[in-house]
């Protein structure tokens, strides 16, 4: 699992039916790299978050079917980077 | 998942009977490294999509049978990197 | 597997309630990357250890259905990085 | 999918017996790392391919019980890195 | 999969029992990372191998239901990285 902090939500034109209705965010790393998950938790801009990934992030968005490799897990208290 | 533009068509002089026939496409990400995905929606060059990688890939592309470990899997509107 | 340092326990306001009720320990690697395992061993602080990640990693947590991609295996002895 | 380079045959001393006896390649990606992939095209020295990851490469090579995390998916035209 | 040169057997203080009494061995990689794989093979320092990740690993160090993300699949004859 990762460390990762909230930075916007992403505006999808379109998505694929199976992806569910989920919101999906844009998270930085401390390294500063981009990425994308799901939010079955409904995190904030600013929120430092920790994520799981493959398969375990399908399970975590709540449902085996739902098309996602990276999910949001919970949110971190008192983090400093 | 991850955020990525599309470059181009890739043309296949061969590939495995078990890919089944949707194009396929390369992306470059915002740090400027190459994949290559599935595409099942039709996305077209110069394009911000999200792609999910390994085994939901399988199921995004449509079938589980489905030999890729990355599909494109929405279009992003108005991404600025 | 990979090499890790636990560096200290991850305090969570909020988890998934399918992650179960295991210590999260914010673990270092060599090179100084930062990850986040679920810890069914009762590691502590300053100790070497080794991790397990993607599907075999829910197994190493005790239970297929616990959501994590990466979890502590064991404790390693006399580790000089 | 990544795009790889061929770079030469793999020659093995010993191998586990569930691999199979595909031939395994030595392959370089554009940013100039080494992988190397089982191959059911019959690829040769020089060739651009792309390769797919972890479970789809199983099924790639021909059965699930082929013991592989990455295998050569086809043969692509034209390719200028 | 990747080449990596054979370093130590790594010594553990505990293992989680699932895991098997296999030797695990530290690992180098030609970019100088270090890694750690289960050892079906029996494979001795210095020895230039290639190693199998993920899901594969698994049935390659004997049984599914050991706990391991990467496993020695082979031994390279002649190999100068």
């Amino acid at each position: 699992m990762e460390i990762h902090q909230v930075k916007q939500e992403l505006i999808l034109t379109s998505r694929l039916p199976d992806m569910g209705y989920l919101p999906v965010k844009v998270l930085t790393s401390v390294s500063g790299s981009t990425s994308v998950a799901m939010d079955p938790i409904g995190v904030k801009e600013g929120d430092w978050v920790f994520t799981i990934a493959n398969s375990a992030a399908r399970d975590a968005a709540g449902d085996k079917r739902y098309l996602t490799d990276l999910t949001v897990g919970g949110i971190i208290d008192n983090w400093r980077p």
